[in-house]
């Protein structure tokens, strides 16, 4: 008996050992004692404004608004800043009679894409971060450039590779440098500069504004076509493709030697790519490609490198170039924006389904009576997405078709819709213009407002 | 035996149960899983881009260099960008015959204080930070205005309270705009833009770049004074106080309606303060009050309300504001400067003493000969530090004294050392400017190439 004892005893302790072995050896091996890692939680300098980034970050605010870590405190805290028509501390309270702003074009349909990117499209930017006027490419990072060739090679959009880039504040700031590197040096008589209509207002009340010498606003490009009095050799003509308001792509009237193409829509979110651009003189825009309005920056792609020394003059003068803050956050988006084209991330696919889902609510809307009509954009193939396209434009070019509705904008006023009135952009009152590109909360707005303003008028009153 | 055998068995199993046990349970335990540190190690999105600035700020320039966050890469890394006259992948080569380059007046003498404050002075911009043209002030932070007007208040160097503020892409973008703002909108004659020399040479080429048909570039003040043939109702001056090149405080001498003061060294860094400068018109620069030349922020401070209204006009014309993330720059870095105010780690106090050094140590080497002379600045009190305070200007203005040095630019530029000549400024040739707010590698080769062309020509070779 002891020795069955003895052997049971034995059997066990070599089952144990089993265990022990096969425990210790055989199963997965639990991870290293976890080194800090090395930048991770070792953090030092940057850690408070990491935290306090992260603390305002989680500020709520209903999905309706955001705090900003330099928006006005209460009690040291940032508060929310709501969406145009929600109120409160969390922006919770839908404001009753609020009118849809369809108003700017503010890019914040692709905020919700930047919250989604939020880890890799964050930068801490240094208190001694570049301090000098100079990089060690005058008032350009060299980074920037080189991403933004990358970006139009990756896209299609644009031929780079003879061209010299030029950064402005927003590509704002080059419409003006761009008229003044156009305009001949000592003329007896000022350049021309036209625009066909509809136009982006901005052409016409910048020229004026800085009213130089050396060139002169002189309307829209119709009054022009052949005429046989004046000569259009010492024109310059804005062109802008895709259109704003209209959404359709566009190419020289006038086929003037000084054109201004004005690319800022043509990106895969708003508009087919039926080839990459080729111009002289193309203007893009940070805001309408990124979606950050608020960083003012835009960049010219120039093939003379007379054109483009005149430029560079230019924004010396004007501002001694871009910020560098700017550029540092802009290298990043657009490194966030590289890497994850093609895949599930992909920015243009992103925003592509976002509008083009809006502009088929609002058609499927207006279609219900015959008191408006929009803009006709058909399919197109795209080199980007290799396939038809649906339309996705950023603006509504919203035309009232009643007798009585000689100012559009008006009647879309009555119906507690803003929205940005035809004679602005020189054409017709019967045409306004709305913003498809803001934040979901304003589109939702004007679409019920259209809904209601659609229902009350179904038929035409005449 | 076998009995034997199986005890010897029994036994090594049993020892070797002891063991697993024993390294089992009792050994130095392994760490907890870490749980991340509520603030500190529980970054989320914030951590990968800490983690970045934190590995780039380590890189090792020797002192002579930095490497920054979007620098240009090898094998993924950013590199050093060295201190002119320094070379080598870590800084640490100093070029022979290099030329001390005193020309511009980029302010890195600030670079060290911002090094030492680097953890209340990071900033995180996340990707999806405020998007929008809009804040919820036009284009303008709430919080950055607020806290420019409490450093205006703190340091006493203005009187903000019956001003309006508005925001320029440097006070360089503010130039024009306030000759825009100050020119008569429908003048038969332009206004007359004047400065008195030695005066800041952008004030003349910006004038002229625009070439605006409401006002002309019309030279210097002495050619106006007394004038009995020409009316100076329609002019507008610029007073740069202190002055750049010579540091001087002025005052209108035309004594017209339209002054532009320009305060942009008015700091006690570089001047005394003897009293809150209160004019109508008056221009800062974030360049020269916390040393961020790259970041193009300036700030004008305009009475009266129509000017005001006019400068705002032109501002979202020409560029729809101010980047937004240069003023969450900014603002982070205001609210460094006046939280150490007063301290250990006043930035004035640092700048101070820095720029006072620098101009005692000139002085001293100028002094062994009589081939040189520097503008004389007096001992002032100062309402800042409550004290008569040394000079400490932002730049020498040199004169040759030997009557053959008539290019006194080249005298230098022919001793190594690369100056802003005084024609540049409306000044004889006799005249140059040398930059003492550069870094401290750039003042120490200045120095030494001084001595060596001081010690040369001891005496007047004539």
């Amino acid at each position: 008996m002891p020795d069955v004892k003895f052997f049971i005893l034995f059997c066990a302790s070599l089952f144990l050992n089993l265990f022990f072995f096969s425990y210790h050896f055989l199963s997965t091996p639990l991870p290293p004692p976890r080194r800090p890692r090395p930048p991770g939680g070792g953090l030092t300098w940057t850690r408070r404004a990491a935290e306090e980034a992260e603390a305002v970050a989680a500020v709520s605010c209903s999905g309706h608004g955001r705090a900003y870590i330099d928006g006005v405190s209460a009690r040291g805290h940032p508060v929310c800043e709501c969406n145009t028509c929600y109120a409160g501390a969390d922006c919770s309270l839908l404001k009753s009679n609020c009118a849809a702003d369809a108003d700017s074009g503010d890019p914040l349909f692709l905020e919700p894409y930047w919250m989604r990117h939020s880890a890799k499209s964050a930068v801490v930017v240094s208190g001694w971060h570049r301090m000098s006027y100079l990089t060690n490419n005058g008032f350009i990072s060299v980074e920037l450039e080189r991403h933004i060739r990358a970006l139009h090679r990756a896209v299609g959009n644009a031929v780079e590779e003879d061209k010299f880039i030029v950064f402005g504040s927003g590509c704002t700031q080059l419409i003006n440098a761009l008229v003044y590197a156009l305009s001949p040096d000592n003329a007896t008589t000022p350049a021309s500069v036209v625009a066909t209509a509809p136009y982006y207002p901005l052409y016409k009340a910048q020229t004026n504004l800085f009213d130089g010498r050396e060139y002169e606003w002189k309307g829209i490009t119709s009054k022009w076509i052949n005429s046989s009095v004046v000569s259009t050799k010492n024109f310059i003509e804005f062109v802008t493709s895709p259109n704003n308001p209209d959404g359709l792509l566009h190419k020289s009237v006038l086929g003037v030697k000084s054109v201004i193409y004005d690319h800022a829509y043509y990106w895969p979110h708003f508009s087919a790519i039926p080839a990459p651009a080729d111009e002289d003189v193309m203007l893009f825009s940070g805001s309408k490609t990124s979606g950050h309005a608020s960083s003012r920056f835009g960049w010219a792609l120039i093939k003379d490198e007379k054109v483009y020394d005149k430029v560079v003059q230019y924004m010396k003068v004007n501002t001694m170039g871009v910020s560098r803050d700017t550029q540092l956050r802009v290298l990043k988006l657009i490194k966030v924006i590289l890497g994850e084209m093609g895949g599930g991330g992909d920015i243009f696919e992103f925003g592509y389904k976002a509008l083009k889902n809006r502009w088929r609510k609002l058609n499927e809307i207006v279609s219900w009576s015959n008191r408006f009509s929009l803009q006709q954009i058909d399919p197109q193939y795209c080199t980007y997405f290799s396939k038809m396209r649906d339309p996705s434009p950023a603006y509504a070019w919203v035309k009232c078709e009643f007798e009585e509705d000689v100012d559009c904008a008006k009647v879309l006023k009555e119906a507690g819709i803003i929205s940005r009135r035809g004679t602005l952009f020189e054409a017709s009152s019967r045409y306004t213009r709305l913003s498809l590109i803001k934040t979901e909360d304003d589109f939702d707005l004007l679409l019920r407002k259209m809904v209601a303003v659609v229902s009350e008028n179904g038929v035409s009153s005449i």
